[in-house]
């Protein structure tokens, strides 16, 4: 049996005064395809982590598709990176960057905008460009790429370097860019390669600030009264770390569907075979339609687990757009249609974490959860969303658990205790 | 963001046919302040350790705190102590005691009433004075305190002591008075202190049921048919031992009410600061009003986290009074009101643990739980009792979670992996 996991980035949310609910409870007053899995299928609630504890997407991932992430995971850079179409080589440092809009006072530079007002691709791509050729000049032993919108990744150069350093980013505007230091739990003797890391990306952060702000692009946005993108922000450092492949730990072969750097480097990561979508974006203007198609196409093909991401809501959480992340469900919900009149598929829908409309960040709440398949338990659950789910008949969840509910739905675990593994008995 | 915690102590209970229900259940009909903040808030229910395991006040009050029962639990008598206003000192061992009431029957002593009918404060004063001023002619290195109603707390000085033995106090009636032992499981080099100990205490038992048995209070108190309490029953050793205050743990300035030695002794070893109220004597004729009072003004005065604990439901349900039990949840929901008109405030409400009104000893059932804040997530619950919460949407909970779920809600946490903690980066 194939399976299909759709994961709806920061679908659950908080209490929208004006919604009379959360977005996806507003939403799904008028769902079609999600509303007839949620009733023929069994839901829940979901944990990704644990009550209270909210995660980055990339964890949310990991801990979905089954990963310990204090033993396997290798820091965002790593995925970032990979995201772009970079493995990271033994020594090197990634990080995940945003282009940011920064204002000087005194000798501190205070952040005013955390993605430069979603600056385009287009302006993006050729300030990255412009950045990475400057810091070959200054014969510095990095590069930075551009992803998606403000997006991008730093990769640093070099032996004896560490990914276990703070962020440059304050995660919070109003509140200065930060000095790179090594993380203070870590080991003493390793500290010294912490330092170097950290003072090279101090550095590169300091360069980029001189070599943006009067960039032409920006002088112009400035004109036109929009962020002007006058600084790199880094978090989220990583080295090169091998995962062990989806396919070894689970046993499916699997292709991913995703637009976004981190998604694409996660699935690449664990050996997750891209399917290209033309128009794909990784925002709410992406082609969700052409997403659907690529994962039919993916079940066609084989596939016999297809990893479908969608990035636009948790975007619209982070901008406090609740009404917007609402309608964009909605949109969800109506190209979901033709994955409802498969047969013999297990789909599953959910989201990686809560991210807060209110707050504009992820919050420790849970997401709903559906697993359909034709023979699963039915529940009385007839609506998709945080609350209705939360009477669903799996109850609650955690991340660690979905994947084994997913082998247990498919058929391809033993009972514990059930070792039909020798080979045939040989007369 | 600032927090009240309200701890309603032994809230969970069982099925009473008369009451058609729980008490809680009974009571939650005509609550106001309590089903306001279900309706407005996010439910669920909660095992302070586990399902099926029945904590003690204190161990259920350290795990919804965020504490590691395993490592950082001293023993109650080092909370008794504390709430008496004894800070033990390294070496000395302190155990809860009850004046309790026993016939004696051949060589044994058989408890009648483990609380000797709940005596009044004035009396059990002086039978404690009376026993500890024996205690220092015997030339025994120990003290006993009386702290409220039949409740005392016993003090064993000197050296070479250890907490890890077994209580004098059988825990049933119509069973005998306990030889104390040191715990099987002990290391057997650590047994030789804890048998001194043992042995001290066995003797302190014998005393006090030779100096009790014949004092005045008692024979008057046989005279009206009341029971003597003519014995002290030990249990839960428990030692000098550094906790993390709650301030380095969570981040939160906290103050506390509460009236119970044991409550105070927790508070105070997590160093919050006390709240003294007027009349509060952790029984159902507390000054339930005062306590909200002293919670609203411990908000105004900064405190970041207030914790409020009432007791008089426990004590209801020790004693079988179902019926008196949800008379007094009816008097606790009139007085929280106030609570239910702040603003930007976090209120949580929930127990320690359940106790059966008719079994009068505390069970493994889960309690009932309320996060009420602005923003949050609102469910469908409206009542506040065990039944309604459990399709809250924050499904089961265990007491490790509470802590995280609070500093989540008043934004304190961070995602993983997000690391903004050096200082500000200079130009």
């Amino acid at each position: 049996m194939q399976v299909v996991l759709v994961i709806i980035d920061g679908l659950g949310d908080e209490y929208i005064p004006e919604l009379g609910g959360t977005p996806l409870e507003f939403a799904s007053r008028n769902f079609a395809a999600l509303n007839k899995l949620a009733s023929e299928g069994m839901c829940g609630i979901m944990y990704p982590v644990a009550p209270g504890i909210p995660p980055s997407s990339d964890i949310g991932h990991l801990a979905i598709f089954g990963y310990d992430i204090k033993t396997e995971y290798p820091g965002r850079g790593y995925f970032e990176a990979l995201g772009a179409g970079i493995k990271l080589r033994k020594g090197e440092v990634a990080f995940r960057v945003n282009l940011a809009t920064v204002k000087k006072e005194g000798n501190h530079l205070i952040v005013i905008d955390r993605r430069a007002g979603r600056i385009s691709g287009e302006e993006a791509e050729e300030l990255y460009k412009v950045l990475d050729e400057k810091l070959k000049e200054e014969g510095l032993p990095a590069r930075v790429l551009h992803t998606l919108e403000h997006r991008g990744v730093l990769i640093i150069k070099g032996e004896n370097l560490l990914g276990a350093v703070t962020d440059t980013d304050p995660h919070e505007i109003n509140a200065p860019v930060l000095m790179v230091v090594p993380w203070k739990e870590l080991d003493e003797k390793l500290k010294p390669y912490a330092q170097k890391t950290a003072d090279i990306l101090n550095k590169i952060t300091i360069i980029s600030h001189e070599i943006l702000k009067n960039h032409e692009i920006n002088i112009k946005r400035e004109k036109s009264r929009k962020p002007p993108a006058n600084i790199i922000l880094a978090r989220g450092g990583g080295i090169a770390k091998t995962i062990t492949p989806f396919k070894e730990k689970w046993g499916f072969n699997a292709a991913f569907i995703a637009a976004g750097a981190l998604y694409k480097g996660i699935a690449r990561a664990l050996g997750m075979k891209e399917i290209p979508v033309k128009g794909a974006t990784g925002t709410p203007a992406t082609n969700l339609a052409g997403k659907v198609e690529g994962c039919m196409k993916a079940l066609e093909s084989g596939y016999d687990f297809v990893y479908l991401h969608i990035k636009g809501t948790d975007n619209l959480s982070h901008d406090r757009k609740p009404r917007e992340k609402a309608e964009f469900l909605l949109k969800i919900d109506h190209v979901l249609k033709p994955l409802t009149e498969l047969d013999d598929v297990v789909i599953i829908v959910t989201g990686d974490h809560s991210t807060s409309s209110i707050r504009g960040r992820h919050i420790g709440l849970p997401v709903p959860i559906i697993f359909w398949s034709k023979s699963i338990r039915r529940d009385p659950v007839k609506v998709f969303n945080e609350n209705s789910c939360a009477s669903g008949a799996l109850g609650t969840l955690f991340g660690r658990d979905i994947m084994k509910i997913i082998l247990d739905l498919t058929d391809r675990t033993m009972e514990i205790g059930t070792r039909p593994e020798g080979p045939a008995l040989v007369l």
